[in-house]
């Protein structure tokens, strides 16, 4: 193990991989869906692994696992972090290097600031969110939205999932659950895959994320009625689910129109049998742009979609918005901040978008936060073939430590930074 | 209770009221899937009932459900019946009807031959075919089909719903089980409601049903690719559900181009997750027509959309299938017959094709088989709104009484009809 000629890269790439092995598939991906046994099993690996390390573990109510190193008594903490959870069959790398390699990113900057004794301004943790991706437990980014408070406590826990399995007895029945009061954060910084081809077919190493693409996301119900799928003449047929494939491929249409991302994954069907005409289809579009005014225009033919496949299968199309984020900036000064830092350790970098969301898309509404992108391999992702470079990997656990250990011993200047994210607000 | 004027009327329209309570829903159908508590609990009460009425009850081991009169020690049985097992929220009448007129008959030819003194050439039997709806359990028509020897016991048995519960494991847990041999048939005859509105439209009674439509039925699969529904470029998605979407809409396409009936009313996809492109969508494909040829030109159409919607998604589609009917006549003789029974008994009546199959569709081709309809309201079917009149319950009732007291004493020449069904085999 010196793929990537350090020792410190060593031990990050050894720990990877003993974290990879949990949930593993058998195509070399993941199943660690939130709240699951192995999701319990590699949080309880983790805690281990901090305290080992000399952190402080607390867990908040909804599920949230920090690590902490209290250097500064009373002071803020810099929050580095992303997510342990995962899709089912998914890829390995999605949210758990970021939280690897924040842990060990906070491994450094402790064991450098007692070999330099240097005075830290601020204090920092690790933090692993609770429920990013929203696959069993809706909605997604829980834990970071509960901590940010976009998301009552009350409703996360109240949330189930296709069992009828509420997030409150999910956590219950964890090893890894708790109810301590969350560190206070006075900063965010995470690291995560780009889940996209850019920095790959540009030959660069660190993405810096300036904004998150617009999105909006639609549960649509597809009311019809039940009838016999043999005997019902077809003029007299109110089909929800013809209703719904008529949708779906409107809005995949939609995506080309306006050139933007837009998809359909998931669907039930009521009653789902074989000879009855489905009386009911309940879906999720989501659609994703660049800029504002562009998604504005798919909106406006999305409302179109859903009168003219109401009209043409004889359904009824009840609609409603879940999610609805402007095209959103991370802090310049932090973007900033962040070059600085990659072209002092001579990284290949750039700026640019996250389509994705993460949970530094909630940390940024409330404290200065900088996202840094590694490269992926043909941009693939939730995807067991996920792959991210083993160099890749160490360069930017290198970036984010640099980064950390900067703010936490004030030399970027996080105060400014936080006064202009107040005044945007 | 004097609706139908009769006093035979009347017990049969109190017992079909007791009958209508099992599995009852809020909005007046039924929900008794087959191998449930409710079916349990409804053919618990149908065997007291057929006991109570002097009949012999045998359960054999597929969960057909017997009521046997055997007054010809030795001689094959004249069986009447239908299934009392229900799609979810369906109507009352569908299949329930015809098990409790079927028995009902045998109660009134069980007496008439005592009152009259008259020696009987066959015995005879009601059943109650288990899961010929195939909501819970596939294939459809299970009972008749393992019973017929088109399906083979253990295939049956193994048969899992979409929780891994075998049908085995089902009817191991009812009450209403058992592992008798089922009665030797030398003819079958059912009752069903119509499920259409010629009936209805044209003011008559009775429906004598001359075929069945010619139906195909595929399971098809469509494999695309997880991937991240965000991130990933639209160019490089392959999408399972936007193919299964341009399948149903294709498949409705060919009911318009052919003027037949197609549907696809069941679909489940994995992973289902809302932030996740589906790596893989199966559904089913039903199309029927009344004529051959029309079907095997829309069958020519639906392989053309298979090859279509993979191109276009850049999916895979895997197609098999699943059944394949062509029309399929009844005994003509068995038609004359009732013709003339219920030309005697004063009922309008006329000929006609069955769209749905029924269990009569596996009878038929094993002995001489007779299929009756009584009208529907709307021809509404598999739905909670499904009505037939009193009226009309009751005069199907004298139909089949009179049709299955004939073919006991032997009025009608079975032997005949068997010969020509077996020339045609």
């Amino acid at each position: 193990m010196d793929i990537a000629g350090t020792a410190d890269g060593d031990r990050f790439l050894v720990d990877f991989a003993a974290l990879s092995a949990f949930g593993a598939t058998p195509s070399g991906g993941v199943d660690r869906q939130a709240g699951t046994d192995a999701d319990d099993a590699q949080r309880m690996w983790l805690i281990e692994l901090l305290r080992e390390q000399g952190a402080q573990v607390r867990i908040d109510a909804i599920g949230n696992v920090f690590g902490t190193w209290e250097r500064v008594p009373g002071a803020p903490f810099i929050v580095v972090g992303s997510h342990l959870d995962s899709q089912p069959r998914a890829g390995r790398y999605d949210g758990a290097y970021g939280v690897l390699a924040g842990a060990h990113a906070c491994f450094r900057v402790a064991e450098r600031l007692d070999a330099e004794g240097v005075e830290p301004r601020f204090n920092f943790a690790v933090v692993d969110w609770f429920n990013e991706e929203g696959a069993r437990f809706q909605p997604s980014m829980m834990g970071s939205a509960v901590y940010t408070e976009k998301l009552d406590l009350e409703n996360a826990l109240a949330a189930a999932d296709r069992r009828g399995v509420t997030v409150r007895a999910a956590l219950g029945s964890l090893r890894s659950s708790g109810d301590a009061e969350a560190p206070a954060a006075a900063g965010y910084v995470e690291i995560h895959v780009e889940q996209g081809r850019i920095l790959e077919s540009e030959g660069l190493t660190i993405g810096l994320v300036e904004a998150t693409w617009a999105s909006r996301k639609y549960r649509v119900n597809v009311i019809g009625e039940q009838s016999h799928t043999g005997s019902t003449p077809m003029s007299e047929r109110r089909d929800a689910l013809l209703g719904a494939a008529r949708l779906i491929v409107g809005v995949r249409q939609i995506a080309d129109d306006f050139g933007i991302h837009t998809s359909v994954s998931s669907i039930d069907i009521e009653p789902n049998s074989p000879v009855v005409v489905a009386r009911e289809a309940e879906l999720l579009v989501d659609m994703r742009a660049a800029e504002n005014d562009v998604l504005a225009g798919a909106e406006r033919a999305l409302h179109l979609l859903f009168a003219e496949v109401a009209e043409s299968t004889s359904v009824e199309v009840r609609q409603h918005l879940e999610h609805e984020w402007q095209v959103s900036p991370y802090q310049e000064e932090g973007v900033e901040y962040a070059e600085r830092v990659a072209r002092s350790l001579g990284l290949g970098h750039r700026r640019m978008m996250t389509i994705a969301g993460h949970d530094s898309t909630n940390m940024k509404d409330i404290v200065p936060s900088i996202m840094l992108f590694v490269p992926s391999v043909d941009g693939i992702a939730h995807n067991e073939g996920e792959l991210t470079e083993d160099d890749d990997l160490v360069a930017g656990l290198r970036m984010l430590t640099e980064v950390l250990r900067g703010i936490v011993v004030g030399e970027f200047d996080l105060d400014t930074a936080s006064r202009r994210a107040a005044d945007r607000r």
